[in-house]
């Protein structure tokens, strides 16, 4: 697959969340048509998608399936089964690359491509047992986190070592599983740089965007985000780098600390981020766009941001703010379209352009 | 109906092109699903909408079951036989109301209206038949253009009378139908206003956009349009006496000449306008989301342009220029996923952002 993709041809989208949904509006816009593979019933995406496969991972005959009816594939999270994009993979191309969703699978294997790229991390050490955390709760310190090395999202799967008294319990908290011990590292503020790379090798980044989480989940990302020139650049670089090593197609999030020491590497996400969503209001293409451009060999758009954005999520109760943002001047809302609301859950965001 | 309707409530739209397709992506955003009732095969809508009904207008059975299932019903096109509107109307309400329909169906009764109201319009006279034609001719002279009553759109139903032999077969292009002979207005240019009204009577416009016209179908649209300050106000002035006269709920499209001697009120159309497409790149709020604001009872959106944009759209054979258009900066395609492009037919279009 090298020539890009007309108008009419089918998008794949492994998972029917949010993400896949405004995947899906973005494709639209382009003239492509959707398909959404999706175990939940009645996702969010298939509201706005033109075929939906409600199916498990595991089941081999939907996925042969849902990969016929697919120009190519993509997906809106990383944690897809191996098999499942085995099957997928001997019948329709998957972008980004399994390289991509190999290692960001897991915090230990990204952490090492990370750290062998000459890129800063936080101190880690791989904790597979109870001897092994011991032996990185002296080398890192306390307080410190534990992590699983899968699985881990908006918070989940990670155990916080504030005293050595929580060293002893600490195991039991991830249920077995393999996990990391990540050292705290100080700094003054978190961005993210939402960037992506063309099947051709061309490279366009948004401007990096500032998030404040709360609870482990993201609340807000502002753009501008306080940068010096020569921050924003390295920003950009590492972005880059990761992107070329992977030899990527599609949207990445790399979440970034701002030290003194400069820019150390959080995480990498093999998708469209949440932190990202700013730029449907503040750019002529959006990451969703952006990242169905990449999976469809398509031009990249410049990302140029032509408006300051504040992005806030709507977060379970959040949704009782609904009636008063939409009174606001300058609010544009962005509701997923979730049957049930819950605390805890992304039910939507708004954008907010404040120059 | 008074309340504004939660979000997971269903809007129904009667029409799959792309004004409904545009619609139901705006209505997505606020957490509707959207229904689709089209008759034609695979209509562009559906592939962005929870749910379609392919049926006639005179399906008595579809049509109840699909009012059922809606709690609202809009539509994308303002010739929908009154019976259908019959028996949605017993069921669920129709947003826009009945009476902007009947008046925008038939160019008589909508002239009548609008010079009741006390607007401009161009000259006219009603044209049953031969003989009332040429009195017609006599009174408004030539050139003139006779427009069937009802059904046209994009210059169809038309005939242009340039001499005097123009008028013995003029209604023979017609096949009968009952016509409206219009004299010409000498104008500099054409623009139009994309307004709203709730149901609580609030207004707010968009700003006036400056058209183009080729072959008798918009070609571009361009913000800010060329006028004073007075006649910006005159345009939604206009706009507003018009919807309130009507008790009107949604956006309505105002096409107006720019004259010597003001503004003349060319046409007016009950639903989102091709001539508003500018909102979606140029405004937090665009027109769909706030005409689906508007039919669900939510506050209007205030409209604000926060940039300078030219819309062009793309015409059967300019589909051909999606790939260097996909290499422009500050340019948004939206392309309808039609599966056929012919000549005359709209495909798609593009969003330039100028400034």
């Amino acid at each position: 697959m090298t020539d890009p993709l007309a108008t009419g041809a089918t998008i794949g989208i492994l998972g029917g969340g949010q993400l896949g949904r405004m995947l899906s509006v973005a494709a639209a816009r382009l003239g492509f048509t959707c398909h959404i593979f999706e175990p939940g019933i009645a996702p969010p995406a298939a509201q706005v998608a033109n075929r939906l496969t409600t199916a498990a991972y595991d089941d081999t005959a939907a996925l042969t399936a849902f990969a016929r009816d697919c120009d190519v594939v993509t997906f809106e999270f990383e944690n897809i089964p191996t098999e499942a994009l085995d099957v997928i993979e001997a019948i329709t191309p998957i972008r980004p690359g399994r390289e991509a969703l190999r290692i960001s699978q897991d915090r230990l294997t990204e952490k090492n491509f990370l750290q062998e790229l000459g890129l800063k991390v936080a101190p880690f050490a791989d904790v597979p047992d109870a001897e092994a955390l011991a032996r990185a709760v002296r080398d890192i310190g306390i307080p410190s986190i534990l992590k699983t090395r899968r699985f881990g999202y908006d918070g989940k799967g990670q155990v916080r070592l504030s005293s050595e008294s929580d060293v002893a319990t600490a195991l039991d908290g991830l249920a077995g599983a393999p996990a990391v011990l990540e050292g705290f590292v100080e700094f003054s503020h978190e961005v993210s740089v939402i960037a992506a790379r063309g099947p051709t090798g061309e490279v366009a980044c948004f401007d990096p965007g500032e998030n404040v989480h709360r609870d482990g989940i993201l609340h807000s990302t502002t753009v501008p985000a306080r940068l010096s020139a020569s921050q924003r650049t390295d920003a950009v670089l590492i972005a880059a780098k990761i992107l070329n090593a992977l030899d990527y197609i599609g949207v990445l999030g790399v979440e970034l600390f701002v030290t003194p020491q400069g820019l150390i590497v959080n995480e990498i996400a093999p998708r469209v981020h949440n932190s990202g969503h700013w730029t449907q209001n503040g750019c002529s293409i959006d990451q969703f766009e952006q990242h169905i451009r990449a999976v469809a060999g398509w031009p990249l758009g410049d990302g140029s941001r032509y408006a300051d954005v504040v992005m806030e999520n709507l977060i379970g109760a959040d949704m009782d703010k609904v009636p008063h943002i939409a009174r606001e001047k300058d609010a544009s809302l962005h509701l997923y379209g979730k049957a049930e609301t819950k605390a805890g859950r992304k039910m939507g965001h708004v954008n907010r352009i404040t120059r």
